[in-house]
């Protein structure tokens, strides 16, 4: 992307639909000078539905200072009246990624190489792993690479998690689990909430359980697929925002679908932290907008 | 689609790209009381570019008689200082469409069938061909089917476009070239600028000429497409719609590659045209801007 | 396809793999002179695995009876010291099709149309239903349609399914289930093993239950499909033929989804149809192999 | 891959189509205990085209000298009577791949990276450039990084021909241009006859000439593509190996053109250099066959 990001700013609006909101809102902007760049909008129903935007804009001149300044009137000015969930993200600052990774690196790769090209809005704070496998492939980008091994008790694992808390305090909006193969605690899960994305195998008709490749071959499956999603409580059910599937056929090993597989997921990932690292993403209940091109 | 139509509004704006568009057009829209159901928009550059709105807006109670007052009102309260191409679409009222055809069938059979499932806003008013080859195919679904033969002289081409002019004047606000094998003159094509679709098959490297299937086949080509667009002067030059390709290998001879370049065109053109009927196609000088779901 | 039919032959073979069978088959059909159009064969592990092969050749002045005398002398010069699943199946003869449909249509119209138009190797022998609605289509075609009510108990299912059977008898080489909302017996679905083939929908997730299309709009999946099989005692997870997907956004709606699940349902069961009327697939426990082009 | 691939070959053959040549082959094979994992084979016509056939079997014990004694003994025992292009690949030994680049790094990247993770078949031997900018990419992967400049003058770029064939000498057995963006001399081309596949941007309509990104851009293409190619001396027209598209929409830039073409381009390449390294790709004049899984 070539598109200049100083003084660009993008508005997320989530609320009850009613009349009125988008007038009040580009009203403000038109008032502010502010040259809108991108507008989406989305209600579930007009009438008892919600509502949910995404504007770009670009106001000459505007630093963190006059953000926050706009944040103060735009609260006073504009989200009266309305139960509005919204936020103003300053598009020149990029979000900080953490990426969590265990042996398989196809996944992290994936996104060291595309935020090395410029491909994704985000500066690659660190990368941790519970092992020590991956630390020359991430170095090799100038990204530090954290070996937080993850022992057998749940008591382990609590005192993994903090020393990664500890490590991230201030250092990831955003967290991938790129192929990171522990299970998180509620505690951790909550504390990053709709800021933690995972990818997982995705097959049709679905396969519950441990090997499921394996499975997938016996069963004679014509496609394989990967879901990202934010990580909730619930395992692999969060909120889905991207999907994607790779056909295959009767003369694949199970070899061939897990390598196939791989791909497919290294690419659905990569759209989905894209997405999300361009605000494009809002979560409602259970579900995911996206804003695509 | 089950959404009512009833008192439902599309509004079309395309003008260059200025502050207080969207806040002039929704402030309106919000003191008639109307409820938005969808809005997108496009610039192509916010400054200098041009600006593009689609809005589907219910507004309870509205008739013919009431959207006439509206157009009237709008063009004197809203379009004022922008230079703005517009229109206010009823959505209770379907577009007719008039197919032409030849011989095939693949993509009259298509439009016909998707027309009668309720797939596209429109009600068929007529098939022209010149060919009297598909009459009961086209009776068969209650649709009048008018054989218009074409000479071999450009005057009998004229007489022949004389008699479909007159055919569908005041019966076809959308013409679609369903495999019509006949080259329209400039005078037809001029007058329903923007309003005759057609398909063509397309390929990754292109052939002009003769043949083409066959010669995709000879150079070996593994995937076949089709485009539908915008009939204009230049032949298959037009604003493209829509765009889709299908993979072949080298098992496939050359009438699989016409049977398989069938399929891709049929549901190639049934995309472009349902998105016409819903107004979700905007002209831009040689480009279209697409507000797809 | 413009390929001549006559004089040509299919044959399928399924065995446990060992060294020889093809030297065998091979050796047999150029001692007959047999000229080999196609090649298939696939090997699901060369020590211990079971192979499948699928040829078709050409035999000049081959008809029925010399079809017969080629059947008597295979057996006895070359499946020798093979145990061998196999047949030689004529191409010039086409395989006889029931259809089975509910009140909806757009699968049966897929079928139907594309046996028209020479896409499937096929005689459309009849279409029967559980209700009159689609009568006027059908006949449209010049197809047979039989109305053979269900009643709601088991007695009037198994009275429902003899009537069926009686009218299938010898003129049904394939019965493929068009959206035919009957859970059939398994008396039924044995009598018709690996002729029948069914298409349902297909999520990622996978929905089990009433109302699916609801419940992945509910989910918010970015993607629906579709499964086409055999159908197995087992409901919904006999050997799966083909599938496919097609991408969804958060802003289809419910009846949306229905609308383009139709769209996927009745191309992927238009390829499994095809496939098997065209001797290309072969079932292997659960799974098929599939020889595509 | 987990297939181990000691003593196995794989035996590719071209010729004339005439009766008696599959029997001819399996039964040489069978008479030498071989294990035959896998087959493929293709008529263009039976009568008066060309056969092709891809056979990968397991001969126990086979190693170097008892491969060239296999070559010898087919020759006499087989090829006779036919008029037969042939080979017997070891699989043991993989092809040596030498990369040549300029400064954009995607498909090298993917390349390496995919050669490293075991998913091509293949040494790197080298990578090339005729700019330094790629060396730490490349010296991370343990690749020998050589970087030839090549001058304004025809002379110049036979002085970096030159440097480029001595690197090579015996060291590649497959050339791959990942984007380089230097025109090869018809000499050059002619000694690496179908042993250079190119990747190059491909889009409906095609853009000839300069920019192309930009043109498709002002088109308003709805799909952009690419196309893996053998290289010939008509520069972008050799045989098509593979080719793939991504939809695009209105709201893309020519960067993001660019950016998503960059992405199909690398997959696309990596799939025809994995076919072509696992025996997959026959030429055939100017087309290719690619016995895919």
């Amino acid at each position: 992307m070539t598109e200049s990001k100083e003084s660009t700013v993008r508005l997320l609006i989530t609320c009850p639909d009613q009349p009125g909101i988008v007038a009040a809102v580009s009203g403000y902007l038109h008032r502010k000078n502010a040259n809108i760049i991108h507008s989406d909008q989305h209600s579930t129903d007009p009438e008892g539905g919600r509502f949910f935007m995404r504007n770009e804009f670009f106001l000459p001149g505007l630093d963190m200072d006059g953000l926050d300044d706009l944040r103060r009137e735009f609260a006073e000015e504009v989200t009266n009246g309305f139960v509005m969930d919204w936020s103003l993200n300053p598009v020149w600052i990029p979000k900080k990624m953490a990426i969590l990774c265990s042996k398989v690196d196809h996944a992290l790769m994936e996104l060291l190489w595309r935020s090395k090209r410029g491909d994704l809005e985000t500066e690659v704070s660190m990368v941790i792993s519970n092992h020590p496998t991956l630390r020359r492939e991430v170095e090799n980008f100038d990204v530090p690479f954290h070996h937080v091994p993850v022992g057998p008790t749940l008591r382990d694992k609590v005192t993994a998690e903090d020393a990664m808390i500890e490590l991230m305090e201030g250092n990831a909006d955003l967290i991938v689990l790129a192929r990171y193969m522990q299970i998180l605690t509620s505690d951790f899960v909550k504390r990053y909430e709709r800021r933690i994305i995972n990818i997982h195998h995705s097959f049709l008709p679905a396969f519950v359980g441990a090997d499921p490749y394996r499975r997938a071959h016996e069963r004679g499956v014509k496609l394989i697929g990967a879901t990202a999603h934010y990580v909730t409580e619930k395992l692999d059910e969060g909120p889905i925002i991207e999907q994607d599937v790779i056909r295959v056929t009767h003369s694949h090993t199970v070899d061939d679908l897990k390598r196939l597989g791989g791909d497919i997921e290294r690419h659905v990932l990569a759209r989905a932290v894209k997405w999300h690292l361009e605000d494009r993403v809002i979560v409602d209940g259970n579900k995911t907008i996206v804003f695509r091109r």
